[in-house]
């Protein structure tokens, strides 16, 4: 009887800690929703530690102290890695992606939950170092992605707009030159959407030139705070020099050939 | 020896189904990778099963037959639902989200991921039944909240854009006279996006007139697609009739009040 119990409060606690990835939960708040001791919670973590770590499915962390308690941390492993970024350079060299200009369309991909989950927990994997506290995007099509990345790293998604929005208060606003429409664009922040001194990682689907990306970390100091990191899905091979000196991508467009239909995109692979 | 290896498939097998909620999962997939019969895969299946229903944390369905399996379908409890409702009334009655127009800043909530989980699993839970298997909004704020929603439901999310983009290939277009802006808009949906005969949920953050939504709707319908449901997080009280005949609001907007600085924002609870 007392094992049945232990293996509903082991399946429990898998439920609740996985669902709400870095989210730190106390001990106590466990203790009382099972009805029993720290000591027993403790054994049910430490049984769900061993499992996450055997099947590599996350890493469960205790934190000491007052303050303290347990919090589980997505792992996708270099093997999940590789395969899933395999799979999406494999269908994003799809030929009836090419769009007249060169574009491919990936919005069927960047919209699909199952895929975004995963590259979001690839990002917070590969880049929790830096300790950001805000994740950033512009809208559109990378809002999926960055929101996934947010909710494995727990923290908030803040979304710059294209314009100004009147729904969004007092903002800040710059001017830069989009790479894929060659026109002169603002983009603008909300002023209360990010707190001066803050540690703002950005996250967006696609780099060429960085313009936009450069528009972003220009946009982020303006209102006082500083982009520890960038993250992208996809970058351009060429230019090779960037609007914006360092970022991390998972996948490299090489060519888009759109009389031959054949894409030259490749996974930055983890053995890499 | 024999039980901690069943406690540590129970663990496994946990996060691995509530990580793709309405996902299909094999037998023999699970059966291979814990190098177990199918009938040790199903005890441990119905353990799980008994600790959900035990917590309220969700159900496993299991569906017979060659192309059966086994899935788990996240459920909010009534309690939980009533609680974040309330939540987020509370939070969106602050005096400081009132911005001149009456409009009210909402990106911080929509954007901040543990929130939008359980609002997509509420969305999810109570309209399943219109057996939707497209997700579709409307740029921007309503992103997340529609993402969540279709990662509740496993089902690919289609973004209506304004106006007409260079990297979205060849889109049906419709005009409508929005509600905040008050001006005629065009929004788009790339053709390939929505197969024709496809069931679609329209999921979006706010409702006044309905105009959006109704965009939405006849874009749907110049696809040949049939859209089978609407779902909104906040709706106005006001005008009572709105431009499209049936939705759900999670919560209703009965008034701003620019000068006094009070919001009356009720949510529809379970109990109502």
């Amino acid at each position: 009887m007392d094992k049945v119990r232990k293996m509903e409060r082991v399946a429990a606690l898998t439920k609740i800690m996985t669902d709400r990835p870095r989210y730190l939960f106390s001990l106590s708040q466990f203790s009382e929703l099972f009805g029993a001791a720290k000591s027993t919670i403790c054994e049910d973590i430490t049984t769900i530690k061993e499992t996450m770590g055997h099947f590599g499915l996350g890493i469960i962390e205790t934190v000491a102290g007052a303050a303290g308690g347990v919090r589980f941390i997505p792992k996708v492993s270099d093997t999940d890695t590789d395969n899933i970024l395999h799979e999406l350079a494999f269908r994003l060299a799809e030929p009836d992606r090419i769009i007249p200009g060169g574009f491919l369309y990936m919005s069927d991909l960047l919209f699909t939950p199952h895929l975004m989950v995963k590259v979001g927990e690839i990002f917070m994997q590969r880049l929790a170092h830096l300790e950001p506290n805000y994740i950033l995007t512009v809208e559109t099509k990378g809002i999926p992605l960055a929101f996934m990345t947010a909710r494995a790293f727990d923290l908030p998604l803040i979304t710059v707009r294209h314009g100004s929005k009147v729904t969004e208060g007092s903002a800040v606003s710059i001017n830069y030159v989009s790479g894929s429409s060659k026109r002169i664009q603002t983009m603008s922040l909300p002023k209360r959407a990010v707190p001066s001194g803050a540690r703002v990682l950005i996250i967006d689907d696609f780099m060429k030139a960085g313009a936009t990306a450069r528009g972003m970390v220009d946009l982020t100091n303006e209102v006082g705070a500083k982009v520890v990191g960038i993250g992208v899905l996809v970058a351009t091979a060429e230019p090779e020099h960037k609007l914006v000196a360092d970022y991390l991508s998972l996948l490299i467009l090489h060519d888009v050939d759109e009389h031959t239909k054949i894409t030259d995109i490749r996974p930055v692979l983890t053995s890499d």
